[in-house]
């Protein structure tokens, strides 16, 4: 992948040279995780600096394919010697190394829209990475089911969910785990802590792991005990299982981010439920947890295959309880397909 | 913590108004971690602005403290209206942010040294912090010798340690961890993998947690029985714990990184061990896992009281071993304590 990748932006890109630091960036092209780095392409082929401390495991890892490794040896205008004019992400550039570039009379390009585009609609072994992150997380999450039990914290539910994900061979969580237990499951991002689990209680939990250096990312409300005081719990719960079926069903290729979320939104607004869904409908996944496309009201990204990307309408009533079901999906010949897919019928444990 | 910390970074910068956006920094004014937001402080005080996932958690975390919680209804220079200058963090500014601000004709004011020095010096209550991270991981390494079996793999040791520092109160890892058995110890940043640990092998684990937003940070090298092959490792072990001690007595407030870098490199050159020390003594710990001050042969940094880093000599020999040994310590009255404090003398499992 890394040797496909590495081209792949350089050949987006019109610059003599392709320079790329950005740690999220530099896996994308090598492959590998490292913490320093700079990858330099131009027309001749690929070349990866690091520092002493990933020398040895970058030579390993990329031994037969067509990026060199070679110790960086600074300042970085020594690399850039043979050029007039160089590529790197603008956008996600620092002012100081964006100005060291111009001080050195550089024609600066921006290969941010290679990058996004390209990282967005995935190779099929990017695919197969995703997949893997996504079926590591069902297992747990469905392993996690018949573990969780009343008094266990937020925070304990939270150990054992990443511990089954790191069993089954992630290398860590794609973000902070966040489990939420009754009125706590109101606050979207709410802070993982020690309140403990009661009979009756609605339970949210929003977790993802990485496999590959590829993430997943799924979201499960559900019931620990039914103490009938629920009703319009599960009434709303079926609004918004709803809503997230009828995005899968009709988002299509070419259909916009926009629209994607104007067909879960709608279908709330119908049940006066809109203004309680407080975020976008979804977000691109891959390398990064949050990448391109955006599925939100004002997203013009057009959906392509081999997108891959979150379908999670949620609502929240502040101080009660809120909802969210989140799978990560794809695009595949046109249509919907899901990633992670544990049960979404609400449960009861 | 947070009403101090954004009232110190204000009355260090002469500056109408402070803006910071960067996550690490936000949550080090504002004491609590978001996705998003913008912290405005000026004479008059400081206010948060965040979107609608965060509002309830930031109102609620910063009820009673000198911050006002609001929501951030862009665009960003509504915020900015009553300006002529801001201070922002230069360093850490992506360019088109720093754009951004000077084509609304502000003055730019860098607020990176405020914020450098200032985040360096910890308060009581951030010491207490990471105190505690540093505690869950010492008794984290612990429970886990009683845990290690031949045949388990990397991952496995790994996901072990990271479900203890999780279950006795971490909310995470500060950084990937490193579990390298045998031969994978000569290389600094391991890659953890499937490698099955035998009898006989040298482990190497580099590993740390968050409480509090806080870091820890701790290496420990052993062995796994004693296969009576490790004469030399053994011998160099020696030397290496010797150099971790020699930092640990002559480094004083007033000591520069160089200075510190040096009293374990000069011992390790007394040796012919330098060449095989490839990094650099340490690096400050805070709400960043690697931040000011560097323990480096370049390093002018001047080490003061309050301030936390890492003390971590290491040797590695290419394809046979590798010896790491860090603690998290901190200056206290002039001198260093360990804040990591499992046992050094080699151990035998």
């Amino acid at each position: 992948m890394a040797i496909n990748n590495a081209k792949k932006i350089f050949d987006k890109v019109s610059a003599q040279a392709v320079l790329t630091e950005q740690s999220d960036l530099r896996q994308y092209l090598t492959g590998i995780s490292t913490s320093f780095g700079y990858v330099l392409s131009d027309k001749a082929g690929t070349t990866f600096y690091t520092d002493p401390r990933y020398l040895e495991a970058a030579a390993s890892a990329l031994k037969g394919s067509d990026i060199n490794v070679k110790l960086f040896q600074g300042p970085l205008e020594n690399i850039l010697k043979p050029y007039s004019e160089v590529a790197i992400p603008v956008s996600r550039t620092l002012f100081p190394d964006y100005m060291k570039l111009a001080d050195l009379k550089l024609k600066i390009v921006d290969s941010t829209p290679a990058f996004t585009e390209a990282m967005a609609v995935k190779e099929e072994d990017e695919l197969e990475l995703i997949k893997k992150a996504c079926e590591i997380a069902d297992t747990a999450y469905i392993a996690l089911l018949g573990r969780i039990k009343e008094g266990m914290s937020e925070n304990e539910v939270a150990a054992e969910l990443e511990y089954l994900m790191r069993k089954n061979g992630a290398s860590g969580t794609s973000f902070e785990t966040i489990v939420a237990f009754g009125e706590n499951s109101s606050v979207p991002h709410h802070e993982t802590g020690n309140r403990k689990l009661k009979f009756g209680d609605i339970v949210l939990i929003d977790f993802g792991c990485i496999y590959g250096g590829y993430c997943s990312d799924c979201t499960r409300t559900f019931l620990f005990g039914d103490d009938k005081t629920h009703s319009e719990f599960k009434q709303i719960y079926g609004h918004v299982l709803k809503a997230h079926m009828l995005a899968k069903e009709r988002i299509h290729e070419g259909v916009t981010g926009r629209e994607a979320d104007g067909f879960a939104r709608e279908y709330l607004r119908e049940h006066n439920l809109d203004k309680y869904f407080t975020h976008s409908l979804g977000h691109g996944i891959g390398i990064n947890v949050h990448e391109y496309p955006n599925l939100s009201p004002k997203s013009e990204a057009v959906l392509k295959n081999n997108m891959v990307f979150s379908d999670e309408p949620g609502v929240y009533f502040e101080g009660q309880f809120g909802i969210r079901i989140e799978d990560t999906v794809a695009l595949k010949n046109g249509n919907v397909i899901s990633l992670t897919d544990s049960d979404k019928k609400l449960t009861v444990i």
